[in-house]
């Protein structure tokens, strides 16, 4: 009889939720953020996944300018199993790398990946299909979680169950088909369809399959993580800091996941999810005011509603504006109106053109 | 033959423009703030005058907040002719008093009240009237100058002047009555008529004739002032705190100018007189860029026009946002929709209630 498999998770931590400027920064990222109470987006999935994955068997992959901050974030996490990516590489050769090095260690590993930055509201539910997703994983399925869509977003991915999905249920249900990001019109008939659900990003696998179906969908990339050394050894840094930038910029979802036969997942029903994507995203998230103001810090409004307002350490005070985002730093303020907190990404690319690096 | 009259300006420097809070503070008010160049303008109102008034026939009348910041601006006035109200008692007090201190220096002296917060951009067209005034007041009139109306203001009491009056005469014309603030219908058949002009306050007389007048109308006033000791005294200023705050709180307007008989006045034509009421009133004076936003510190506007951007030391980024004032200062930041600007005022009165001395 096979000894029960172990389960793994990896936290991908590397993005840098340039929406969330001016609080966001390179060293600041949305994922180190805290929106809500006094655990940033990160610690909450740390926390959220513990009765599932000991925080031992956790790791992270993220850029070198947040490695520092999440160390210290994550105490309960071994300080090497945070790791840096050498270059950003989209997450097919991040995911790759971690299946890599897990294998190594345990070969019979089963891992989880995860986003850093989401939020969910009803963890419980949640990690119901977190255990069940392990256990298809754990029979050798490629697994993934979709999440029931509760609008026509076009900003996510869809995945497309085998017609009959019931929303909820604890089975795994064939994928048909990923889909990418759709129009409008599109997104609104994968909605009312009722077996499209959102690609949230949370694959479930082992990692000797991931590192097949790698070798099969991308062997560049599988190439160079083969010809990494343990990673006990100590020049497995500075082998990786010359092979991963090599590997493919592409995500999993395109290069493995599209291409792969017989994935499962899982027809989640609400279990609160919200990737949290702006400004105003967040604004509907959070509790507020008769005036329907969210107020973190201190303000006066006068003849004023529907904004979301973060100063720490002054008075903000306001004279007739409306559905207006305000956030202050030391060295920058931003003032958004809610509807465009989607444009805040352009500042951050415009600051970028004009190498304003002290303000990323 | 008599010596030529000697001229005197009294500066008014009281006020505290709350409503460009959150820049103006009790020790930080309107008139030492620079709006425009280098200059505050009180500054600005010494070097305009000095043409006519030498700096050391300056006396400037404030209060206990402002006199340091003040004395600090103006090096080229002499201490002692700054001078502190003991306490808030309008207009006509505060002119008495120079009025008194003036006449036991110089009996002839004859006096010009001025704003310190008032910006004029054509200074040597200003500058024909007041000494027109002067000439006038010198020979024993109580002279005032009439702004030529360009709006029905409400917020302006208005001067009116025998009918016939032609806008930049230098012949002083008899002024019928002073008019108060009026409301939108009487302010329009004002400006129709051709013959009432904005009262902006200034004011130009002998100072023995503003004695005599203030023993007519204000007796109780003037028996006070008549009781203060010679400036030079040195029990001048506990006499001052203790006689001054039994003056009567009115405004030299309704105390005498509406009363006395024989005023005249210039009906005067543009010399680019502003008030600068608001921070909309300053945007709408200052150069503005492609967008009609003025900038001052460093923006970045992206879809977005017709703001004013007031913060030093931080970029400010706004993401689709119109027609708003932008205030940012270490303590206090503002935002206001710019129609709205004179509500600045109210945000004032309530962190007043609530005793927010740190903000004030």
């Amino acid at each position: 009889m096979p000894r029960r498999a172990t389960y793994y998770g990896l936290i991908l931590a590397g993005g840098r939720g340039t929406r969330f400027w001016p609080r966001s920064r390179r060293a600041r990222a949305k994922q180190v953020l805290r929106f809500l109470g006094d655990r940033s987006l990160i610690q909450q999935t740390v926390d959220r996944l513990s009765p599932v994955i000991p925080p031992d068997h956790l790791w992270v992959l993220t850029n070198e300018h947040l490695r520092a901050e999440i160390v210290r974030q994550l105490p309960e996490l071994p300080k090497n199993q945070i790791l840096a990516e050498p270059a950003q590489r989209n997450t097919a050769p991040a995911i790759g790398l971690a299946a890599h090095i897990l294998q190594s260690i345990d070969p019979n590993a089963v891992m989880g990946v995860f986003p850093s930055d989401h939020m969910i509201s009803k963890p419980a539910r949640y990690l119901r299909f977190v255990r069940g997703a392990f256990k298809s994983a754990a029979e050798g399925k490629m697994v993934v979680l979709g999440i029931q869509p509760r609008w026509p977003e076009t900003g996510y991915g869809y995945i497309e169950f085998a017609k009959g999905a019931s929303a909820g249920s604890l089975e795994p249900r064939a994928v048909r088909r990923f889909r990418e990001k759709p129009e409008l019109p599109r997104a609104k008939r994968y909605v009312k369809s009722g077996n499209f659900y959102w690609n949230a990003g949370m694959f479930f696998w082992k990692t000797s399959v991931l590192l097949d179906a790698l070798r099969e969908f991308l062997p560049k990339t599988a190439t160079l993580l083969a010809s990494l050394p343990a990673f006990a050894n100590s020049r497995f840094s500075s082998k990786l800091k010359g092979a991963f930038p090599h590997c493919e910029n592409i995500s999993i979802d395109y290069a493995v996941l599209e291409k792969a036969r017989g994935v499962v997942g899982f027809a989640t029903d609400d279990f609160g999810w919200n990737d949290v994507g702006s400004w105003n995203a967040l604004y509907e998230l959070l509790p507020r005011d008769g005036s329907a103001n969210v107020i973190r810090g201190e303000a006066l409004a006068h003849a004023s509603s529907g904004n979301y307002i973060d100063a720490e350490g002054k008075l903000v005070a306001l004279v007739g504006v409306n559905d207006l985002v305000i956030v202050d730093t030391p060295d920058a303020l931003l003032i958004a109106d809610r509807s465009r907190a989607q444009e805040v990404g352009d500042v951050v690319k415009l600051l970028e053109k004009q190498r304003r690096h002290n303000l990323l």
